[in-house]
């Protein structure tokens, strides 16, 4: 069934359910923009958090879209996963000045009592400097770490700051502290602390681990400037659960020439709970799958290509993994995602791509205004798996980061944070890259 | 005393007390600074709300620091408010898909049982719609009213907009709701709502009423459209409270002729109780007390500048009509207000002032960009009761309120929000004025 059947066929079944007024004068072509993708699964589905019910809704809510939009092979992997089910979260400073905190407990933060725990705050600058502290100077205290991460186009702040996050809370266990605050990993100035996944190394005891809004955190850092001595009082009652169900869903355009390795495209459907997943990743999604279509909107790309809609990827990249496993033995050519928000596409990277493919894919992004960049494309986390397996070629579509992190793994992660007109410039920039790579009949992966 | 031997004092009460060594650094001027003052008020008391503990702390960091500062009569003016104490708050959309909002009560809203009150949500675009709605016709219901509030350099859109606020809740029980929601009257698009003050006339029973933060509101509107039916659970467990401890600090600046009638220069004290009451209306009160200060640096006024700090402005100008009827044979000349944030005032109105004193601030204001524009002076809300009681000459130094409305009344009323220079220009901009009219030997009220 060609896709402009498939899309009289949805109207027409709109109308004959007399489905609301709004969505009866849709035009059918819309049920295949980005920006419908985006706002339906946004409006239906959100947040989707790994190993939740809601995950589950959202991988039945990608079947049924990916079907209704004439994707073939729409199918479910299920697996399970150790997720973080989120509780109750507070954050009181008592001294030397009575303060409320906006805090977000981590990733597989440890689990306070119901009434929280107290201690003395021992103020650290920076991550450094926690890992300065003396061995079980910190027992019995809670850790806060600052930091002093600014936005970057190229999201460059978030993997040494990160660290913060990723390492910070083990480190200060392995102190003795009874539990961690760190400053939001984040560049906004804005009440809603940031989430995300933290670490704990075999043989290291997860302690209580939050994150505080930038501005509370500036409060820390003024009171702690007094030299007074101060006390938190934290609670972070959510706990680390076994054996959730999670899933993969993925799809295919099929090409003309289903024996030739695919092309996979990849973002991730599970989102942090206290958002709405739309940046991260509802934006990826959106983008890559009307992109794969608009690819295919003239006739059929020559090779095959899949979309991986991936499960879990915030609390470890789950939905990679499995896939990397799953499709072990499946020939693949080129992998790429879309997992860093909605904005603009600016440039363009490489990795294992045969030059004279990279050459082509240069030029018809060039009018677009991106430029190409020296640097090794990564690839992406949920195609990590596979890329490496199988030595792939990869290419990165960097988008503009300028702002991606005032919004990461917040409550302010909301469609109305879209610009329309970037969500479509990626669109056209991906069209416009598996136009080429789909297409190409010779070897794809070079050097 | 001077101010100076004040500081020079207060300097070395400081080093005596082996205070730590970013505060034995400070120069002592710097405790004068608006910036300083808002500081430290945000640091120490932070928030305020009328009728709380932490307004009556206010009251006595305010007392200290007026001290400090070298200023005479230093008094707290009790009085007792009905006010509004928080409680839980949760808003969740249970159909046609599952939404978890961020919401805040609005003061003075409705009690619901500790389980929340569930209903059919019952969209309308505008208040007038709420209004158009058939007697009866919510019986049951939930109401929600959007609105489209948007940043004006004047704030012009609060008035009318913020009768959602104002006028919504009652309007919906009227017509037989169990509940409201309604669009936060504000300007962002941050996961933060805006709480304030709703009115109950007579006869009207409360109804639980909150606000959701825009991003959830966009989400309701979303679905609206869709025609699908709505259904809310709500529970905000808050309740209005009478007979809590408020009170206004006042403080004197003498003049060289106190029988001469005084200044009167006002913000307010207390704050809403899910921000930092930075914005509002800490920045009021150490622009103007910095102002008064910088005013009589080179040596006394004429006049006696006097600085009211008043209580439970948020909740309904308790403050400022306790000091009216207080010191309603007290002679005052003129008053002013700065409760409108920290940024840069760009113009100045009149009410009452003789035209030759007009004149003269106009041209003291002339370089420093700011223009006069002909609409009456409102004088502020604390301050109305004496102006309109002793018929006072006004003037208003309205500063620019284009980000006001992203702030106003949200957890995100923090310290960060500040522009220095801003600020400092309000400083300026205060202290020329009040060289101005404090100095007047002759009659300030006009026509």
């Amino acid at each position: 069934m060609t896709i402009a059947s498939i899309r009289v066929a949805t109207c027409a079944a709109a109308l004959a359910l007399s489905l609301s007024t709004a969505q009866a004068q849709e035009k059918p072509a819309d049920k295949a923009s980005a920006m419908s993708i985006l706002t339906d699964l946004t409006m239906e589905v959100s947040p989707r958090m790994a190993g939740s019910p809601a995950e589950a809704k959202a991988r039945e809510w990608a079947t049924a879209r990916l079907k209704a939009l004439g994707f073939s092979n729409v199918t479910v992997e299920p697996f399970t996963v150790t997720s973080y089910v989120r509780g109750y979260e507070s954050a009181v400073l008592t001294a030397p000045y009575a303060h409320k905190f906006a805090v977000t407990a981590l990733g597989y933060s440890g689990t306070t009592p119901d009434g929280g725990i107290s201690g003395d705050l021992v103020y650290f600058e920076t991550l450094d400097a926690l890992k300065a502290a003396p061995a079980g100077s910190l027992t019995g205290k809670i850790a806060f770490v600052d930091h002093a991460m600014r936005p970057n186009q190229d999201g460059s702040g978030y993997g040494p700051y990160g660290n913060v996050r990723r390492q910070g809370p083990a480190i200060a266990s392995q102190k003795g502290a009874i539990g961690i605050v760190i400053r939001s990993i984040g560049t906004d100035q804005h009440r809603n602390p940031h989430t995300g996944a933290t670490n704990w190394p075999t043989g290291t005891p997860p302690i209580p681990a939050g994150a505080l809004a930038n501005p509370d955190a500036d409060m820390v850092a003024l009171i702690a400037k007094t030299g007074k001595p101060m006390k938190l009082s934290l609670t972070l009652t959510g706990k680390t659960t076994p054996d959730l169900p999670s899933g993969n869903v993925i799809a295919d355009l099929p090409g003309r020439d289903p024996s030739l390795p695919k092309i996979l495209v990849a973002c991730h459907l599970d989102s942090w709970d206290i958002g709405m997943g739309v940046i991260d990743d509802g934006a990826g999604c959106s983008i890559v799958t009307a992109a794969a279509l608009k690819a295919q909107a003239g006739g059929k790309t020559l090779r095959t290509i899949r979309v991986l809609w991936a499960g879990s990827e915030e609390i470890g990249v789950f939905g990679g993994a499995a896939y990397g496993k799953a499709h072990a033995s499946d020939p693949h050519a080129l992998a790429m995602e879309s997992d860093f928000g909605a904005d603009r596409v600016y440039n363009v990277k490489f990795n294992r791509l045969a030059k004279p493919v990279a050459d082509k894919v240069k030029a018809v992004l060039n009018p677009m205004g991106i430029v190409p960049n020296a640097d090794k494309a990564d690839g992406g986390a949920d195609v990590g798996a596979i890329s490496d397996a199988q030595k792939l070629a990869v290419i990165d579509l960097s988008q503009d980061g300028t702002r991606y992190f005032d919004l990461h793994h917040t409550p302010d992660d909301t469609l109305d944070k879209v610009d329309p007109a970037q969500l479509q410039q990626n669109v056209d920039a991906w069209a416009a890259v598996l136009k080429v790579v789909a297409n190409e009949p010779g070897q794809l992966i070079g050097e």
